[in-house]
């Protein structure tokens, strides 16, 4: 059973156990709760994408079975599968605004515990590497959605993980027992869990000896006991419960904080336990594969944002012809960070274990830049739509529905198009550049400091410095 | 009576008929409901500065009585007092976060039309001028609060004022009395009204003869009869009404569409009534005024941008030193519009009729930079605070009161500092980058294309190409 | 004889016919004249290179032979090849400071007409084709190093080739022959004619039937009877003929002006005469190769800069690490230009004639980023460098020998390093910044705005606004 | 005498002792040597504007006789008068394309030091404050140009003054005579020496005790014995002393290196001797002066680069309305450093000994927008060109006065005008981007990251944080 629908994947996840909280309130079914059901929707579209053209980008098959899998249960072993992962992301956001989610960081973190799992059994004698191919198995056979867990709560940034005086400011392990281990401890920001079978719990951060409590990797049911799972709010939020127009309803994301109070973990589900060398490495494949790829979402976000502002100079009755230098600048941000990734891609191997790693290098360069077009594209999203999206400063839907006032401002929004056909434009405007759409390309996935750091360590700095000695020195007298 | 405290200001306030209307629902007192307190509050707090060490800037002694007034019941005279409209601005944001609304372009557009009028009269041998002042001596006697209303609907913007399908789209005469004047239609995006006693209602573009109709302007009690007015939306909106600390409450600003439904105005009140060459002239003054003094207004919110950031890397447990670049990058940012704007007063000129009027070249210039640069401060103010407060991905205050994960969740946040502090602190960041307190800085006040189109007719290219011509060819054999 | 080293190269070059020129003057021997000796030795150094550990990058093995080749003499088939010769222009730069010159659009041009002849052939019957494979067996055979004629000069700007009032401003046929054809006009601002043994003279730019004089393409020995060759000068140029250190003397390029005065070509070296249609098809694969791979030129030249930056650090006695944000964002600069073509690269196709065509939107794309990332990079170099490096400004080479005061000069000038050296150092910076190392980035290779046409051309525009509605109404009540 | 004219001024520079080399060859007549006499024709340009309708920006009423004087021989008592300063700077530029050189930091440094002076004797008992009275009478009867050397040599920038192993690298005391010092060492890359009289040698940097010898204010004619000075390089310098068209002819400036080998300065021309705390104050009150007037500076260049690209257009065929959104982006970015300027002179105060000093914090903020700003101007001139003038890629005078092919190089670059004037037109806009005519204007007058310096000590950042921190609390529950 290696391909499900997106009813089927619905029917699926209500039949996990509620543990999932939005505005201090239980979340009975995350299919139906104005707060995680537009993510549902989205992920559902990509489940459903296999049966549609879209299926040689949302598909693949296997390499364990050799049967057509969901694309996110299976392995990138080539340039051109982080490409078909790239091309997915930005299909995605075409289609519903947003993001993968629960299809995107856990599946990430697979392929790359996939090689970190190769390495480590060599050094240790671990059987790491089979585990991992058995739950790949498991993933496959059940179609599962899969949310990446690696932020911690962190505590204080200045403190390391073994001095925060709140121990659980990093999940680790508390008991170790014969078949199993006992964890503790917060993951925060977690995006996509509402719609996600599964969690791969991995480490945050490259950890040290001290450390090796955190230095862990497994994999664990959502509503697995002793997981809390909070909801966190994002930017007029509370429009996703009103109905209306004024917020868009064509998909959504979550990011939650992952509570974990004493959960038990099965060994066959941990990959990594203690073995803190390899939390670096995990970092190192992760980044260099997810970061290759981001630039595929933010170029997807700035498709729609194009899409937007050109229905926008629409609305407001001009021709598109007058904003296309804007419009290009977008377009170019976009194909930028796109661009960046395929390039990685392209100048990556093929690690031992199989799975294939785009250039450190390039990756963390694009993450660099996926930080900071987006937010120029938006402003030019903002500039070209006018005064009304910039700051969504018009009546809310329940005005136009006013039977003493609502007409009117219908008239007075009319322009190019029908008020309430405008009002509708407008909104995605504003969503997607002040609301619940905007991408989080700061800091999500990581945040620029840290890929200038691999800039900072990558680059042969000292090369340059002897090219430049020889060129400056070259042919002169000396005298 | 020229000057009163906030609380007398409320209080003449509250007596006002109750016509502004959000969700659909009539607000029946603007001093306490939750989508007009925050604005009230801001306002009220410039009244109160009358009376505090800050009575400097906000208030002026009278050009007509020789008594101290509000500064935004007098007249603009020299560069210095156009200065200290720009540190009243400034002061403002430092105290509330906000912009000065019912205090700001109301104000202006009676300076403004102190010189149009003075004009217009040696024109036309109206007595316009005479009307300004005595409507200057009631503002000043009431110690009133002035919006500015000069967006017009605008309807479809390929076509002109005369040629809409939907006369309403610019506010227009429909009758002629002896005693004044009928005007219908609807202005848009009005700043502040909801904290104002009368609204001033000029042209928003430079009307020709075929709009003559539209060529207006007078002064309208908010509550006049005819008059509907409907609150719009910002980013996040509703946490204003939400109790908690997800959006601060030191203070807001309203923006509303003002229907007007055959409303009369008294021919004292009227200002220009047709003379449409004087369209242009009062917008060419009106907004050397008002963009030199923009720059002052983005400043103060940079200020508490950075102010914001500092406190969350005090909050993150970090040191500012680590930050200092970027903190000097966004003061830089700041000091850029408010000295542009500084550099257009000073380079300005007195109007015969006695008002200052800044440089307009580097008024319209300085608007080009008050577009751009506070996105750009934006971007650092998030970049700083990290992932928390780049999209408010944190839990919501209901969370944090929960029994059952409330604790855990402030352990989660805490970090430098306690979690619910740090929350706040980040919720302050949000709030100011995506949330209600974004500046709307790229069209508030006129889109940056307008103030170009300036620049375009302001500067001597001729002259330059000239410059260029005599020095390329300076001494040179022609052979 | 499929690979000479630098001395045959030099040898083979001094033996043709004089005819090019500098300062009014004939130039006898551009392997020893110092307007052209530079940029022969930067040339020779990749023919040496064919013998050194660089011999994978500066050789492949030819697709007609089979035997090894200079790179510059073989087809690239796959997106490795287009790779390898990024890889060669990034090797270049770091050997010599300087662009490749005769070794590049030459070769990129043969390539493009290998699939434009085959495109040509299927539809008038001609043949091209057979006419490039055996020109390119003569190349290999030759070792040819080829310099590549785009640009004519082209006359008023806002008129068409047909219409310019002086025939001559494009290069055109005046006579068909039986056994070939008689041109004129002039080409300007070619590279590397002066280090190169033919000239591959193509299209500027895509031609109309009106203009079917000029739709030509052709091989011609440099020196071949009736063309008459003019070097252009570089900023600082001069330098290059005194003696001493304030010019690196590495490597250096050459441009110049081709004049034809009827030139007769052979049938068999013409591989297009009158196909207008092709001018532009030629053009579109001219660009793609050639913009996926100038990605590589900067980040070559930009890594200079880098190391020349590190150099006057240490000069100034300073330390790398106070500047690593800026030399980590020099670093970044150059990777995504470099970082873009590669994209281009993998994200091309192979076209049925056997070569491969990288994707033009991207390699577009990259073309403004390589037309303005180098200028940042620039200031940042001599933001690092400090004052002496941002305008040269300190003595010339010929002061620091004066027995009364150059010792004094050198000592004023030493600081973490003997004056001398630090003067060797910071010439290198101004050299690459402001002197004869500038690379042209803006217009060289087609200016950034025809790559935005590009741009203009390839998105889905009306895919964009499509996806952008769909989530703008997505589930919206219409009320 | 208070004013002389162009001519008067040649020849009292022309009795000056040569002592001014380059090329290692002594400069007998700085009037005439090809490497000083443009910038010579400059400064005669200023003097004789006395006489012309520009009187009003070169002279001003002297200060202490009330007699017309040239505005560098007075003293800047306001903010007009500070405004009037930078009007000469760009009327400058509109003239001769280059800067004031000898006209300009002399007469700045000694404005400083009227009021350094002042708080010295208060401080001191000095009577130093007399002496710039005498000096400053001196000065403006004989109508001296006057050179401000600031910039030692500086040695190890690690090391500090007392510390370097060659105690010349900064200009000290080495003898206290009687009736005057003795002084020795090397001042940098100053500005204009060889058109100015005399040189006003003052501290580059703040000094603290240990180096006392250095800390020295004092003025001293250009020929004193023991005063040795030689001219550094520029861009592309050597076309000055070709003839022909291929470098503008209309001014220049210079740049020297002066070496002090025990060189005699009586008492009555010492301003500062060993008071330390003042080389810090009197870089204080230099950098707020000439900051805030250095826009202007770079404004008059980049109104010249607008009318050199204006001119192209035209000479490409071009219509000047196809660039203008490129035009006027230069236009703003002139106006910016103009009107923060501005903005500082207006924000300034008066000091008690007279004269007025612009706000440090806009104009140190002003500083780091001449150091990036007009890179972007130079970018946009070369954009807008075209590429035979990004790199001046067009042949040589000599070769357009060839017989063979002179007139085919002409032919061949006619475009809109004739190919001389065209190439004149573009050799302007090489040397004003990558020529003789670059503004320096990173380092110049001191480097972007002093002037963040000040803005890190100039901001109240514990005030933005208390406002933020008031604001994010203000209303909300602690619960």
């Amino acid at each position: 059973m290696a391909l499900i629908n997106g009813e089927q994947y619905k029917a699926s996840l209500a039949k996990l156990r509620p543990n999932i909280y939005k505005w201090g309130r239980l979340i009975e079914d995350v299919t139906t709760h104005p707060a995680t059901r537009l993510h549902v929707e989205s992920v559902s579209h990509s489940y459903d994408a296999a049966f549609t053209e879209e299926a040689g980008i949302f598909t693949r098959t296997s390499h364990l079975t050799g049967q057509k899998a969901h694309r996110w249960n299976t392995l990138m072993t080539s340039a051109e599968d982080v490409l078909a992962n790239s091309q997915m992301k930005r299909a995605q956001f075409h289609r519903t605004g947003t993001c993968q989610g629960a299809t995107c960081a856990g599946w990430t973190a697979l392929n790359a515990l996939w090689a970190v799992t190769y390495e480590a059994d060599q050094e240790y004698g671990t059987a790491y590497h089979q585990r991992i191919k058995d739950y790949f198995a498991l993933v496959e056979d059940n179609s599962y959605a899969l949310a990446g867990a690696l932020t911690d709560a962190k505590g204080n940034r200045a403190l390391g993980v073994a001095q925060q005086p709140d121990a659980d400011s990093y999940l680790h392990i508390v008991e170790t027992r014969p078949d199993g281990i006992v964890v503790r401890g917060c993951k925060a920001q977690i995006c996509g869990v509402a719609a996600a079978h599964e969690i791969i719990c991995v480490p945050g951060s490259a950890h040290t000896e001290a450390d090796k409590a955190a230095a862990l990797a497994f994999a664990i049911p959502r509503d697995a006991a002793g997981i809390t799972i909070v909801e966190t709010r994002r930017p007029s939020d509370s429009r996703d419960e009103e109905e209306g127009w004024d917020s868009p309803k064509a998909g959504g994301i979550t990011q939650a904080f992952l509570l974990f109070d004493d959960v038990f973990v099965p060994n066959e589900r941990i990959f990594l336990c203690g073995e803190y060398p390899y939390t670096g490495v995990f970092l190192h494949y992760f980044t260099a594969i997810y970061r290759s790829a981001i630039g595929a979402c933010v170029a997807g976000q700035g498709d729609v944002m194009i899409g937007a502002a050109i229905n926008m100079i629409q609305a407001n009755g001009l021709k598109q012809k007058t904003f296309q230098e804007k419009l290009s600048q977008m377009a170019i941000n976009n194909e930028i960070t796109y661009g960046i990734g395929l390039g990685a891609m392209f100048k990556g191997a093929q690690h031992p274990s199989g799975i294939w790693i785009p250039d450190p290098l390039l990756a963390h360069v694009n993450k660099t830049q996926v930080a900071t077009l987006p937010y120029q594209t938006k402003v030019l999203a903002q500039e070209i739509s006018g005064g009304i999206a910039e700051t969504g400063c018009f009546p809310a839907y329940q005005d136009f529905q006013s039977p003493e006032y609502g007409d009117k401002l219908v008239r007075a929004l009319t322009a190019g198009i029908d008020g309430k056909e405008r009002a509708k434009a407008a909104r995605l405007v504003e969503w997607l550049t002040v609301g619940g759409g905007i991408p989080g390309c700061m800091h999500g996935g990581g945040s620029p400091e840290g890929a200038k750091l691999v800039v900072r360590k990558s680059e042969p700095w000292d090369h340059f410095a002897e090219y430049a000695k020889r060129i400056a020195n070259a042919g002169k007298l000396d005298a």
